[in-house]
């Protein structure tokens, strides 16, 4: 699979998250030659967040994380996740799997099995073969180390071309807080709650339901306003694990907000650069709408549209293609009050391209890595940035052909 | 552009419809070497009905038509239609621009304004040059014959691979009604209200009202249930003339609106066999959910997904995809209740893969040229059924490409 333009050249320096040791394996469950399965351990105390895909037919693992959120802190915690098979729609043998992968976990660790959160992901339908990654559970355990949070990054791609980090470090009353991030995720991209595989660490302290507040509230913000094909995953997960070794209370911090916010933001901008084919990076800016959230209705049904994302694809300055994605969107618009731009080119207003616009200036622009594209409605003060790629013959190359 | 697989040997025989004139002529809009405009002339007392795009950047020609269609009927009435240009998101020229061609074909026809419908399909965004159609209306209004539908379904084409026509005649109380229909559509394919250009003829008797409601109903029940690409058009219209030149009053009959029904849901399918890149013909039947509606959308969320639609294109049985699009369509659904299947082949049933499903049936299936795909979701007893087609390097080679 071609790399994705977008990759960086390496994978970033994160910083060790006080209280998280990592350990990464190949278990087989699919693939060859590459690992497949990684477990973190919580230090007891660390409170765990999380939010979940919508989807009515969501995963064995993910029923399972959702019942587990509200459980007693105040002993250890762990995470194992394997790529490679969703264990979703796999029946009662799903939630065997999970019960199976979970006690052999406990046994390992001594975490308590309601403490124990999993995570599948790959092809959905398959029964997961839960006895190879049983038994590489005790390797696991021995390998557990601070450092390992590389590892744990590249054990849970699928299509994904590059390994996904992201990190945050701020002084909150004289002492440092640090947050440091993982994700994975490429295709079956929109947003719906949680979107893909997601994992945050921090020293910070946080009581539990605050924490699962503010998750929520910048998930909205970050993995929400994403998109690369408006296909949700049964198994979208994003978890988030404040040990509190730092001693530094973050519930009322608005630095530790912002900086949360810039790492989810970061992963979630990585995971539409490596969506499956993308050659452009597409930002959709919103404004006049009727709402906030019809401002987010007209961004995605831009960002959904094939036509726009074929037209970016082909670096054709296609405006016409957007007009059709705002009037498709069942948002309240007015064609004499909408303004496009690409960039800072004044595309078209008052229901007519503008006169000062040129096809040249537009194809230029249209050469471009990133695209930004802004919408002005003219309707009321409703805004409101989604994200995605374009949409090429390397998306249909990777979709037409994924289980051979 | 390759000629879809679906693409018939030649235009089909339609029949003659009393008090229909055609003509078509090369224009020059934007299309060099073809036939880019077509004529039809309607009797006195013809009842038009017609039903549009509802996007909110609706084309001035679809704006016009919406306005005519309360017109007398006692006196003649006319069509034109151009290819090329959409003359959509074009501020007030557009609206000068149908104004031109109106009174131009008021001019050589003698045919009152308010009885002129028009539509344009082509471009998005881009000026229409409407003096290079005035210029022909003279020529065309000279070669009106009773046999010209062919040539009106081909000057309509944008990127059609194939002219689509279809035709019903029946017998009502001893005598001969007819109905033929032709359309144009191939991408920006998507129901809402109508979809892509179609009209309809028939020498049936039946007041304005009825023929609306009538249209109306029919039109939710085949354009309404396809989809190409998820996108709408701004120009969407479906017109119908009934010239009641047979002096068969068909207000109350069944057969006709059976026949009508056939006619309607013969041509929306050709849109799709002609689907941009389509190699794939794919029904999607929908029962046991909650409602006809949530049926349609759960079909919908199949039919419009690129993950299930690249699997379809690849000849991969990936159901565990459509499992993905039940979920992510926010209908009522239970995994455990959930029934699939591929043509007469049973795959998944009560939570999982039937245990008498194997990949290779499934494989095989997926050789074929059209698809069903049956999803029961044992819920309650809304059902509906949708068509769409699958989603291959076709697609996004035409669509990266378009205007140059």
């Amino acid at each position: 699979m071609a790399l994705s333009p977008f990759a960086p050249a390496s994978f970033p320096d994160l910083p060790v998250i006080d209280g998280v040791r990592f350990a990464s394996a190949a278990a087989g469950v699919r693939y060859k030659g590459r690992t497949d399965v990684m477990l973190a351990e919580l230090v007891a105390g660390t409170s765990v967040a999380g939010v979940f895909t919508r989807s009515s037919t969501r995963s064995a693992p993910v029923l399972d994380c959702q019942a587990k959120l509200g459980s007693d802190p105040s002993t250890p915690a762990a995470i194992l996740v394997n790529s490679g098979n969703s264990n979703a729609f796999t029946g009662s043998a799903g939630e065997k799997s999970v019960a199976a992968i979970c006690d052999a976990v406990a046994a390992a660790t001594g975490v308590a099995a309601d403490r124990i959160f999993t995570a599948s992901t790959g092809v959905i339908g398959e029964r997961l073969p839960h006895d190879r990654i049983t038994t590489v559970i005790e390797g696991l355990k021995g390998d557990l180390a601070p450092e390992g949070i590389e590892g744990a990054a590249r054990a849970i791609m699928t299509t994904d071309t590059f390994a996904k980090g992201a990190s945050a470090s701020i002084e909150i009353e004289g002492e440092t807080v640090k947050i440091a991030g993982i994700a994975k995720g490429s295709g079956m991209i929109a947003p719906d709650m949680a979107t893909m595989l997601v994992y945050l660490f921090t020293d910070a302290k946080i009581e539990q339901p605050a924490l699962q507040a503010l998750l929520g509230a910048l998930t909205d913000q970050t993995f929400n306003c994403i998109t690369v094909d408006s296909d949700t995953s049964t198994s979208d997960s994003l978890m988030i694990a404040a040990t509190g070794t730092s001693g530094v209370d973050v519930t009322e911090s608005a630095g530790f907000t912002q900086a949360l916010y810039g790492v989810m933001l970061d992963l979630a901008h990585q995971v539409v650069k490596d969506g499956e084919g993308a050659t452009k990076f597409v930002e959709v800016r919103v404004t006049g709408a009727a709402t906030d959230l019809e401002a987010r209705k007209v961004g995605l049904s831009i960002a959904n549209s094939p036509l726009v994302k074929t037209a970016i694809a082909g670096e054709d300055p296609n405006w016409g293609r957007i007009v059709m994605a705002v009037g498709k969107s069942g948002c309240q618009a007015d064609r004499d009050k909408l303004t496009i731009r690409f960039g800072d080119i004044l595309v078209a207003e008052h229901g007519w391209v503008s006169p000062t616009y040129t096809e040249d200036t537009g194809a230029a622009y249209m050469r471009n890595e990133t695209i930004e594209i802004s919408v002005d409605l003219g309707i009321a003060g409703g805004l409101g940035t989604v994200w995605t790629c374009d949409l090429t013959h390397g998306y249909i190359t990777i979709n037409a052909d994924y289980r051979s």
